[in-house]
């Protein structure tokens, strides 16, 4: 039996799971299900206790892409293999974000935003694509194909991972010397790392100090990678010009959160990558063959790295 | 002699053509010059007269994709050939430009802002790409630049253009009958026609109505080809989403034109594609060569077509 738990789209998911596996039974949260019964789990962010008495349980499929959560529960036995979305048009969706992002800043957007509020016809000379230096953190699947997209629109992009990786027309930064390296040199930061002990608090006042004057940074990674304090003081020095937010320390954002009204600042509700319900269900029905084939799934969480 | 005359960045213009063209002779606007020695003009929408005199006048190089100011005058002879830019960074400028609008709409950025200011956390369901309709009216250089990127990037482009124009993944309307056609299959309108007594007033009432019901239009052509009174009222009405506009039916918009103050309305000062001093510089330098040699020089206008 596949057991299914998702905070939204439920009734979408039950049936684009009913329609893509027509003979497998399933059961939505919070119907009562025998526990030893699900071989299956399909799930976002289940409730406390979810995969208590789940002793058969052999895969769990997470909606997107990021696993920190689930890795970290104490009623998931880590012996169970974890499959995440490799991608389900959340690149693309991605891509979106950022370059929505990065055109607000270079074509400054924001300032004649205030001078359309006051009324005031004042032209900025134009910064050319080439001359505005983005940097991405994280180059896997999605930061991967944000970071060369960028690059072929004739923006100057330099990447970071821990490893290195070679893209097309990206600058590659590597490890914990090349991170400040790469601020250095960077006018909009654009933050995909994926959620690991060792991304965690990454982005402190120290290494947002490091990016130049009137920098900006979009956050579409995690929130615990960002101190938000600090950030919010480099924007109130101007130091850093402006930030576009994604993800949060605590989401959603806390109503009396002063990111909410700071001038500076674009907040948005964790939709940058949104996953989509047909693509996702069409590659956990593809991965569920595979697992009957005894050949490898796609997007298998290796628990030691983290994703 | 070549005379000058720009009403911003003069500076960079008389230093890039010096350096462009080391061995001819160079005036600037308002410096007192014998008008019968200019040969070449290089100008933006000069005073009124300012042609007057320059009776060896061989030709007027334009500082810009758009002729129809200077093709108007009444003190310039109309035999002597205008010569405008065909693409000084313009077509990159103004893809980007309409991108911007594009995701704006494409990914509710205007309710993320409004939800922001009330402080609510509230995501909406993603409209992927491939949903999202765009028409572009007008398939020149630019905007045939701007209708492919849109599609390689994934969304349902249609282009209008008065005698077609086959583009890769980009559906092709045309003629009268053409236009309506695309605005009943479009969700976001962007229009990049030139300027000229074909195109003046055609964006009325009548057809914006042709919309579906909430769709939105990027105006980034000429401000004398949209109705603004008309936007408004479709905009009030719920009819169309969202407006945003580069161009007016009077620059700079008047202080208490009532689309400045408009919550579905984001004005920018005709900021969509600037002119870059470099490349417009090394454009003309490149064509003086040419009339020098008796080669046809790249952007001749053709008056009759106005363009």
């Amino acid at each position: 039996m596949i057991y299914l738990y998702t905070p939204q789209d439920m009734a979408a998911y039950r049936d684009a799971l009913q329609q893509a596996l027509p003979g497998r039974a399933l059961a939505c949260w919070p119907a009562a299900v025998d526990a030893s019964q699900v071989a299956h789990a399909v799930v976002w962010n289940p409730p406390a206790g979810f995969f208590k008495g789940m002793v058969n349980l052999q895969a769990v499929f997470v909606l997107g892409a990021g696993v920190d959560r689930i890795l970290k529960r104490d009623d998931l036995d880590p012996a169970v293999p974890v499959i995440r979305l490799t991608d389900a048009g959340m690149a693309q969706q991605m891509l979106e974000y950022v370059l929505y992002g990065v055109l607000h800043v270079q074509r400054y957007m924001g300032q004649y935003r205030r001078q359309q509020a006051q009324r005031q016809w004042q032209p900025v000379a134009a910064t050319p694509a080439a001359q505005t230096r983005i940097g991405v953190l994280g180059l896997g699947e999605i930061g991967g194909r944000v970071a060369q997209a960028l690059a072929a629109m004739g923006y100057a992009v330099a990447g970071w991972s821990r490893s290195g990786r070679q893209l097309p027309g990206v600058e590659d930064f590597t490890g914990d010397a090349g991170l400040p390296a790469l601020l250095a040199r960077t006018d909009i930061l654009v933050n995909l790392l994926p959620a690991t002990p060792a991304t965690r608090g990454l982005l402190d006042g120290r290494m947002l100090s490091l990016l130049p004057r009137g920098a900006a940074l979009i956050n579409a990674g995690r929130g615990e990678q960002l101190d938000e304090a600090a950030l919010l003081g480099l924007l109130d020095s101007g130091q850093l010009r402006f930030a576009m937010l994604d993800v949060f320390e605590v989401e959603p954002l806390e109503s009396v959160h002063p990111l909410w009204s700071h001038p500076a600042v674009l907040v948005t509700p964790h939709i940058a990558a949104m996953t989509l319900v047909t693509t996702a269900v069409a590659q956990i029905a593809a991965n569920l063959q595979s697992l009957q084939q005894g050949l490898p799934p796609q997007g298998l969480v290796q628990r030691g790295r983290g994703y």
